[in-house]
């Protein structure tokens, strides 16, 4: 069976069975969706596109993963900012003959990570397209006035990372090389938000970044918005064992926390928090320094660009 | 220029000076946009995607009219919620290839749909693929429990139609004919959304749909959700003058609303509201029937369907 067998029609009354609303909330099915956001709590809003061919390989990459990860890069951002995510919305194109088992699979994955989260699927929308494409649009909340940018990171401040970095490149490099059950292709497959973490140590945080990029690119960001720089020391960055050292500096889809704060505890939900260099002055530029025995260097933006 | 001259870092950057957000609201930039909803409110939330050979095509639509429309759908679908929209996010996917000339005209579009419908961009995401495609997600208000659905219709309901049907099927025959100044063509270019009406009449409606895939289709929808039949005039039917029959039945991408309410002013914000039939008891089925010249018949769904 393919998706022209069933049509749109049938696809979103599948989808809407799978994916019930909680009591109070209108889910899947009319021309939008309604919740309520709690008193005292401001909306955390996001999206992330997930595209066939740039972020995953049809014959590489498990439908449920796609999904999985779809909806794990946007309870990241979520968190990154220090709120809790809720609801989200996908909007799915696919050729009109894609399987049916790719679609069903592709949303198990979604029904995992909402299971793994704590989220619910509220709607969304679907189109024929030539290639298949997700773009999920989460929903959260974070206490008003607490939401934890880039921008905040002050000179004297600790730079933290959750984790260990460097698994997930890694990690598509072992699957392209015909590796399943690698723990790094996993990691690569099935990445592990740190939402709680960040809701939990939003009120101790000036600033806080999800690696996306890569640890490079996003402590550069961090460093650029708050108009500070950032020294980081190499022995004490938290490297997945085994992984290569460019992708622990440089490697993007980790999905662990930079947070540049004055103190933080040394993990949190079971989870290390590792203190790996500090918030300096800007000097020349807004520059993130890499120190290695003793020398010092700019250590450039080396993460993903799209384009 | 193209896209990948810049680079996507650049591209952001391009889009953030762009659209500044209102006070209070923290917009793109970030690794998510942040604003309150209004005690008292609910959220409206929805999505809507435009794939380039599937929604337009590159060598027919002008850039500024796929921006200006991705923003107009969703500012439609929260309409006919009877809510209210605020702020919107953009995901864009484009080759790397595309014209920078391209990308500001569609953000043109975005800047001018901003202006019309009252509405902000907060953020969103970019992403490199093989065709243009953008998903817009868009979050609105609406009083708390006064969101209108499809599935309230009750028997004894007049159903009632904004503005004329049939021109945006029409206006796409039309620019592929060659033409491009013809009011429909213009209609079909830069849809009108009806969500001030929609607000205004909320408190009266019992259901509540936008058209985007024609007529028969998401009256049936009403009809289907609600658990009961329709019975619509033909002489009633406002139809776009000149526009082909069968396109004010099933012509889709009409963006005006079909509302099932006891009464109905005849007109609000300046557009004419018809009554073009009423609401029966379900006796086979949740059917849609056509009255013409006192023959009457059950007009099927006949508008798009993806897939």
């Amino acid at each position: 069976m393919r998706l022209r067998d069933i049509g749109e029609n049938a696809l979103i009354e599948r989808i809407r069975t799978r994916f019930p609303p909680p009591e109070g909330v209108l889910g899947i099915g009319d021309d939008a969706a309604i919740f309520d956001v709690p008193a005292g709590q401001s909306l955390v809003f996001c999206s992330d596109l997930v595209v066939e061919d740039t972020h995953f390989l049809r014959t590489l990459h498990p439908a449920d993963a796609v999904g999985y990860k779809a909806v794990a890069v946007n309870v990241s951002d979520v968190g990154a900012m220090g709120g809790v995510p809720m609801y989200f919305l996908i909007s799915l194109a696919a050729p009109a003959d894609v399987g049916l088992d790719w679609i069903d699979a592709f949303y198990d994955g979604v029904e995992r990570a909402c299971r793994d989260f704590g989220v619910r699927l509220l709607g969304g929308d679907a189109s024929a397209a030539d290639l298949i494409l997700a773009d999920v649009a989460m929903a959260g909340r974070v206490p008003q006035g607490a939401a934890v940018r880039r921008s905040g990171a002050q000179p004297g401040d600790g730079i933290y990372v959750t984790g260990a970095l460097g698994a997930s490149l890694w990690g598509l490099d072992l699957l392209r090389a015909g590796e399943r059950d690698h723990p790094a292709v996993q990691r690569h497959l099935y990445p592990r938000p740190r939402h709680r973490i960040g809701a939990a140590v939003a009120a101790a945080a000036h600033a806080m970044i999800d690696i996306s990029d890569g640890l490079s690119m996003d402590l550069w960001r961090i460093a650029s918005a708050s108009k500070v720089s950032a020294r980081i020391y190499k022995e004490k960055i938290p490297a997945a064992p085994g992984a290569p050292e460019s992708h622990v500096l440089h490697g993007g889809e980790e999905y662990e926390l930079i947070i540049a704060a004055p103190v933080l505890p040394t993990g949190a939900e079971g989870v290390p928090i590792t203190r790996i260099g500090e918030i300096a002055p800007s000097t020349a530029g807004n520059q993130v320094f890499l120190v290695e025995d003793n020398r010092e260097s700019i250590l450039h933006p080396g993460g993903w660009q799209h384009f």
